[in-house]
């Protein structure tokens, strides 16, 4: 079963009271907040930043994704982990899960896929080589994985 | 190809200028929002708060996820349609349609499953009957698809 | 005693669904975005764009309040009006009121206040000539009251 | 000089990413949802739910309001207190700070009001007795302003 020591990145979040709506659990478009969390914590710790910068590429998201398991209440904190699941020529598939800490349960889990961009070309582009290479010296499974792999 | 003729509901909501993040446009999350708000009046369209009340049963959003086209930007009017793809015997399968007025494009695509629960015998259930007969009248092309199809 | 007439900038916004919190009723915090909406289109119009781009001038929020008389709910339509009370020589003092056609009422106020900043300098500026002008184009009762006043 | 300790309760909350606006640091209706965090847990040590449940009384917001004195960015984690400045029979005037971590500076400064309303006669009350004394006990400073203010 997955667990959180599957994720090479973790954020901890609080759930706000705000955050739930008028069903008084949280909001579906909420999670999709906390999944932005994690994927930020995790651009930075592949420094995406130093890329963008350097060469002018980044990521767009192009689609995610959350299917719900339980239902989450304030007080609570969560913790959100992220991996990538698949590297192509030019994108990045991602998977998230959320546990519920006062439950200890997966209340949800997500998927994303970002697509590189090159703005000064303004067309798709590959993901910069060193910056596939970080995403790989963090999570080195991928590398077998995605040896011949070709963006569809 | 879709357009908007294929929804029975849409609804047109302005684009706020605080729904843009740093990238400026318009946040992924925000995107669930729009859906919602044309689920809200799909349901009510339904009249599924009638079958809430009589019944104590009622739906429960299992999952749902986008796919993004093109950014939106404030200032913008965007029109939101929902339509049902299939149902099963105790769930609705829905897609959306986003289109920026300002570009006439479509701008993203999404999809949403909605599961009945019977809150008094705390588990899920089939659509009541009532309600199935609303929505084949608002989406009478459902009925043949549908016939057959049991609950996966 | 107030109506929308008073302001010379109006926006009509939807209550969204999302809006309302575990109260039922639209969060506190919502109203704020409401204001934003309003004050982004009374920006618009008396066209600060051009002066920030021009000037490296522009405005920065020092506060902001609201006082809630009656709850919103979905579904309901909001009109949320603008205008300014008081020009000194680097503010723009603000008030909204928020009125909610299902009843008819006015729902809130609120109020505002803007810094003008001169982001070359890094410090607070007068409001630039040319646009508080504009300001005073649009609302011409302002003159009166603002001639003499100086920053506090 | 106010700091942290001058707040009988106080919320450690990471800043967002998504929190963010266009004008890349934290959208000012964000500080609201801040103030509430903070409201929440007041009102949860103070065991609000209990006298809600008991007499039909409950707090309502009627106004809230916020200063802002240097922007706050992502990544950052802020510390948010509330204090009651002010008890009325039925009003309770509250306070708050929010501290960044990063910069060691207060970033705004908040007020709001809660007014007691009897949800069974439909109209404004006192604060139930009990409820005014747990208030007491959590900030005695209170107990001698307050002695013998009248509701404005």
């Amino acid at each position: 079963m997955l667990d959180l020591y599957d994720y090479p990145v973790v954020v901890e979040l609080p759930v706000s009271w705000g955050e739930m709506d008028s069903f008084q659990h949280v909001n579906n478009a909420v999670y999709f907040r906390y999944f932005e969390s994690a994927r930020v914590k995790y651009v930075e710790s592949i420094r995406i930043e130093e890329f963008m910068k350097s060469t002018g590429m980044g990521p767009i998201l192009s689609g995610t994704s959350a299917k719900f398991y339980a239902p989450l209440k304030y007080p609570d904190t969560i913790s959100v982990g992220i991996k990538s699941v698949k590297l192509e020529s030019g994108r990045i598939h991602q998977e998230y899960g959320v546990w519920s800490h006062e439950t200890s349960r997966l209340v949800a889990k997500g998927e994303s896929t970002m697509v590189f961009f090159d703005y000064k070309k303004g067309c798709p582009c590959d993901i910069p080589e060193g910056l596939r290479e970080n995403i790989l010296k963090l999570e080195p499974y991928l590398a077998e994985d995605n040896k011949v792999t070709e963006q569809a």
